[in-house]
């Protein structure tokens, strides 16, 4: 992973590793609008980002949040996503349009006013919103920025697009991979659920190689599966979630595996940067699970030690905490029946071994050397804006039953966390 | 439930609910150790308890963590509750005795110098730990204070119990009933994960009520069940949590029903005690869910919501976030597959209706008063040394699904809660 110098220097590097795949092409604006009666209390700006096929596509696909009270965009994309064609994904910031009175013929009259100004049938567009939960779309004001978004369609690059869908992200988020004749271009927004009702993490895959549909849709959620739904930032799974997948098939096909090794790198990448992204991260923290009966349940368990509270507030406060981490290893097992030989349990945090058959192998120099290396580890505020880098905490569990392994990737527990979810409307 | 004026007026009742039931006596002493080894720097005071029965009981349980990774006294204890009898519950505070090189070994030379003492087979004597995980039990330091301990036995109150096994608990938790022409008394240590490594929650129940065996084993899981495991600081399990429970026999049996519900009130009184206990918690929280289609999917529900960092965090800022708390019911129901209809979903805090028919019922004037509703709530420090009251936040999730009901009781997540967990040892 590279390192950048600075913000401008990333910036660059993500307008080039945005550029559009043959056949795209893309579209933003803002607009302003304002909701005393849902308590925002100052105008509210909202950005509208779209992606526009040059013609009807035959090869796309969804993944949505499995969360059972789910946005009106996440219902009506899904149905969308069931449909013989896809032409353009239409995107809002500010307002997630979950649980709005009217949420469904809200959405369904701007994609209309939307469709009918690109001349494209209204069923082939995919919405997406993110933004507060609750509130409902400025329908009028979203229908007046349509004609200036509609004459800023562009070939180039989708930077634009990843930077008009943030919400709380500290900086846009983009990986691309050249793969045969064509290329992948991935696009993210989310940074944890650190702004209130601001969880979701949309996520938009554009490719110009020849993808079978019912293919795209297995590639798809296997790399889901494989990034997204391996990091946390704090457990919880909003009410907007959801990555799509569109191929303009101007290139020829390449091998699944490739196409699948491709779009799971793109995907892992994002996701380092969703984690890396929160203003309230101190440490990012990967933790790997081997010697697992299965690959599910070294997940669960990773997922477990990285969404202790308490393990992640000893990271945050740099105290090699390795009981916090048994302990929360050895609930999960507990409660999910997940298999564990405490006599083979061993713990690593980097390349310390701080408990080995179930025993642990701690004294105060080695506890001065972790914690020095959790200092380390800590993320640089100034480096926020131009994030990657491998600064990770590494933490290996070894069941010591089996032969699956899995990584995980979160962050610790901090004051900015606390004081980010507590204060915003104080 | 009382309100107390002051800690003293608390300390005086306790010391009259705690009167032991015939048959018990009960003893303390303290002893001090070094461990500079184990990273401990300074001499540190651990207290042992002992509660003894005049003769062998045959009527006892216990339950036990699930947690895979289980201290020493957890295995030994659970080994001895198997036996035909016991006689004595000796307990320490400080080093929780988990996966410490000779643990076993060491918890046994401890108890069969007390058994030797008292004259007592070892065998009969049940282990309990709480501390430190990772650090080994001080064997000669506690020997030696062995003496001192054994001749301290007495009859009259078990409050002296219940403060030697605190370790970060701001006050003695006490709860009793009369029943019958007996009684049953039970104590509790336990204040969340606040204090690195001890966590544990520990509860012991005495009666001179006659309950055969095989019931009350089946009636302390009941009883812990509805209480102990309804309640969450930080969803984690520990390594050591146990409830035990010894019978005289020497009063009549009551109704099993009467007993059950006797060991409930006791235990839930224990529970909301530890929950209100922690000097992190700002908010107590109390979540009904209601209309579920069973009370497995209700508690579930509720302890997604008590543990969501982000609802947590929120009313920690007595903000009445209510998107975070469907959000969370939401995301658990598809996780866990449990029946929600969103159409039918309704959410109160307090007695204002914030969410009905899936649709967010808010304005402004209605989240004020709910900002102050929760400011009214928070726990005042000053009386956090005597702290029985009703003051929570009341949340009512129901599910318009079923008939089922339970209710979680949990804390927020503050400032407080990080400092403790992180800056310890820095």
């Amino acid at each position: 992973m590279g390192q950048f110098q600075s913000r401008r220097e990333y910036l660059d590097a993500l307008e080039l590793r945005a550029g559009l795949p043959e056949g795209f092409r893309r579209a933003v604006a803002s607009l302003h609008f304002t909701a005393p009666e849902m308590g925002a209390p100052d105008p509210m700006k909202m950005n509208l980002a779209a992606v526009v096929s040059d013609e009807p596509l035959f090869s796309f696909a969804g993944v949505f949040t499995k969360n059972r009270f789910p946005g009106a965009p996440v219902l009506l994309a899904r149905e969308r996503v069931r449909g013989e064609r896809a032409q353009a994904i239409l995107v809002n910031n500010k307002v997630a349009n979950v649980g709005a009175p009217q949420g469904i013929a809200d959405a369904e009259q701007v994609l209309k006013a939307f469709g009918d100004h690109l001349e494209i049938d209204p069923q082939l567009v995919i919405p997406a919103s993110t933004g507060v939960i609750g509130w409902s779309l400025p329908v009028r004001e979203m229908r007046q920025a349509l004609p200036a978004l509609c004459s800023d369609l562009h070939d180039g690059s989708l930077l634009p697009v990843a930077q008009a869908i943030m919400t709380t992200d500290a900086y846009p988020k983009v990986r691309s991979i050249e793969l045969g004749s064509g290329r992948i271009v991935g696009i993210a927004k989310g940074a944890g659920m650190i702004e209130p009702n601001l969880a979701t993490l949309l996520a938009f895959f554009l490719t110009d190689l020849e993808i079978p549909r019912y293919t795209m849709q297995s590639l798809l959620r296997d790399t889901c599966e494989a990034s997204f739904n391996r990091i946390s930032i704090d457990g919880d799974q909003s009410t907007s979630d959801m990555a799509l997948m569109l191929s303009s098939g101007r290139r020829p096909a390449v091998a699944e595996h490739e196409l699948q090794a491709a779009m799971i790198g793109i995907a892992r990448g994002l996701a380092d940067d969703i984690v890396r992204n929160g203003e309230g991260t101190g440490h990012v923290i990967r933790v790997v699970v081997e010697h697992a009966r299965a690959e599910r349940e070294a997940v669960i368990l990773g997922k477990a030690v990285i969404n202790s509270p308490l393990v992640k507030a000893a990271i945050f406060g740099n105290d090699p905490n390795v009981g916090r981490i048994a302990a929360a290893v050895g609930d999960c097992a507990g409660n999910h029946d997940i298999a564990l030989d405490p006599g083979y349990l061993s713990i690593a945090i980097a390349d310390e071994q701080v408990l080995a058959g179930g025993r642990f192998l701690l004294d105060s120099s080695k506890e001065r050397r972790l914690s020095a290396y959790l200092k380390r580890s800590a993320l640089r505020t100034e480096t926020l804006g131009y994030p990657e880098h491998d600064q990770n905490v590494e933490i290996t569990v070894s069941c010591g039953v089996g032969a699956f392994r899995a990584e995980v990737l979160g962050s610790d527990l901090s004051y900015e966390y606390v004081r980010e979810n507590a204060d915003y409307r104080s």
